[in-house]
């Protein structure tokens, strides 16, 4: 039984996605639907690529990941399938898909031109129910991926914010604020260690006019209402206040700028 | 496999949505609940109604709809299950179906009478949990309809805002805002035709103090911050900023009034 | 086919529910996954604790309960498997389960301290994904309940309001509110045909400045914009305003005093 991941930006108060799903299973009966996400926030491209980054990867092989997230809809944007060693990819070609690729890198992509995979007459306003979610299905119910249309050559990016490294400060930014009001940071994990290997528990973070030394285990390491930086299980550097919100204590939003310094010897209290 | 769609205004904050689902796999475990919504604003049937009219045609013929939004629950309002040639909807018999049943007409309507497809005690205020999901998962078990209870003669209609076309002006009224505040008229393309075909390139629609000429393909046939009418994915008139919320811009919510005018001739930039 | 229920705090607008659902997938793939809520208010474990005994009840047999509300992620409270004779439940020790498990008890429980079911690394901040998940999924794979870990001794009980009890009068409490702004009070009905067998038709409950007279059967007994106190759906005492928000129109909250009077004689209007 094939599975077949749903992410929108469509929220569900409105019959877009009971939409997609009844034309999904019109097409691929026994389909298995999970429902990633449909609450990304309207048009935000980046904060549904950062979802797709966090989810798709911890799917099974051959898994289909249906992600419409599309301000472009009607207009030039190309419509997508992207097939990779591990999954195969459904959407708009709008910078979406750009950090899951980065991660599972595509092996064929095309366009879908092929009105054959394409529910009519195809509305202009609506590619999710009549392009993105038939192609879907008939992957899922056994189509063969080069006849969905011709080959695509190449992926629009999406402009994601990298930090600034100096010598012993970076200049970071808010990448995401999640539902606890913790603050994502666009530092990862290899972009930190290639900087400053090994300097972790020598480093201050200044943000909102707040500061934290050195980076934890978890937020759980320091007091109740104390900032805490540490990695966050989706690979970069983040800022949470324990048992409350980060984002309202220093009144931060994504694009936000985080300042890092590497101190010459390890704060008193890191 | 039996699928059950579930469409209510419960939300997911509260447990009465997976009752409701426990109940559905207690009865018929094989069953594949698909959420349509619980996301429907409390106790507004119209905005249920349009969602079940926007989604359920698209599923596979012999569906389940499982449809509660039920502000007379425990009151003197039926509970009923319809059969039409395509699905089955069972739900409250107040105008919650009338806009799927005037598109998937009835051939047979029963009220839900018989306890013996009910989980007793039957709550006064979650007929959700005790008539309609029972119900609906003994119609994916397999049992007759008939057996459901009694036949109900008629339906309670759903009052819908319907325009007033004059001769060469219509008054027409905001339906629903959609997540991303684009606002849906009560004009179908049907009435539009009858009232003035061909004419869609001649009109000016005014709403909230602006206006835009002529009738496009999509909102990305305009610029950023444009106001665009189109023909939406639902069969209705749209108006949508372009990058925006049609219905903050314009200061317009349900049941505001929107005019349409049919010009002499073809506005400069229609 | 195992059924899993996923019961969280996470929302759905970031990628934590989706990385869960891979991770179960990978591991179960003909795991049924149920939704029950995303949507508990961030880390209030009394809310996931009152939607899980008002869902888990109505599931078939042998379903595993996968629940996530786990403010102290990380630290040192418990993770934990606990089987009834009913159900298997999987989350963390901290109350979240104190109130399905007063209904459903426990005949083994187990600290899951065995890495061979864990996702590797394991994120100091995600157990959801790499503890919870994992051994969610290799419980419905078949996995054997007592290789999860050591034996767990005790649970950690969940603090619930419970009311006062005096003579005539009871001093209750606003134990949640609900999407649609009812009211439910922490007096069951077993507590209160103790206190009071038979005296339903004979109270005053006072709350908020206003009062109504009586125990109904539901909302749908009073007049639109009126008060009623009636048994809820999950067995408690619950306050409402008919087509309306007794939350909004009382000014009440969780954990907000009612008062609660027999009366000598019936009052006119119960």
């Amino acid at each position: 039984m094939a599975v077949i991941t749903l992410t929108t930006d469509f929220g569900t108060a409105d019959g877009f996605v009971g939409a997609m799903k009844g034309v999904i299973l019109g097409i691929a009966p026994g389909a298995a639907l999970v429902d990633l996400s449909h609450e990304v926030p309207p048009q935000d491209v980046l904060a549904g690529a950062l979802l797709l980054e966090a989810a798709c990867p911890h799917f099974p092989d051959e898994t289909i990941h249906l992600a419409v997230v599309d301000p472009g809809v009607g207009g030039r944007r190309a419509a997508i399938a992207v097939r990779t060693p591990r999954a195969l990819y459904v959407g708009p070609d709008n910078g979406l898909l750009t950090l899951i690729l980065d991660r599972d890198p595509p092996r064929n992509m095309v366009r879908l031109t092929n009105p054959a995979f394409h529910r009519h007459p195809v509305s202009a306003t609506f590619h999710g129910r009549d392009v993105f979610a038939p192609v879907a299905a008939h992957l899922a119910a056994g189509a063969a991926f080069e006849e969905l249309g011709e080959p695509h050559p190449s992926l629009v990016r999406l402009e994601v914010p990298r930090p600034a490294f100096a010598d012993s400060t970076a200049d970071a930014h808010v990448l995401h604020v999640d539902r606890f009001g913790n603050l994502v940071l666009d530092v990862t994990r290899e972009a930190f260690d290639a900087w400053a290997p090994g300097a972790g528990a020598f480093v201050t973070i200044r943000a909102g006019g707040a500061q934290t030394h050195g980076i934890r285990r978890t937020y759980s390491d320091v007091a109740a209402g104390a900032l805490a930086a540490y990695w966050g299980s989706g690979g970069r550097l983040e800022l949470a206040v324990r048992n409350g919100s980060a984002a309202a204590a220093l009144g931060l939003r994504t694009g936000d700028r985080v300042q890092i310094a590497v101190e010459p010897r390890r704060p008193p209290d890191a």
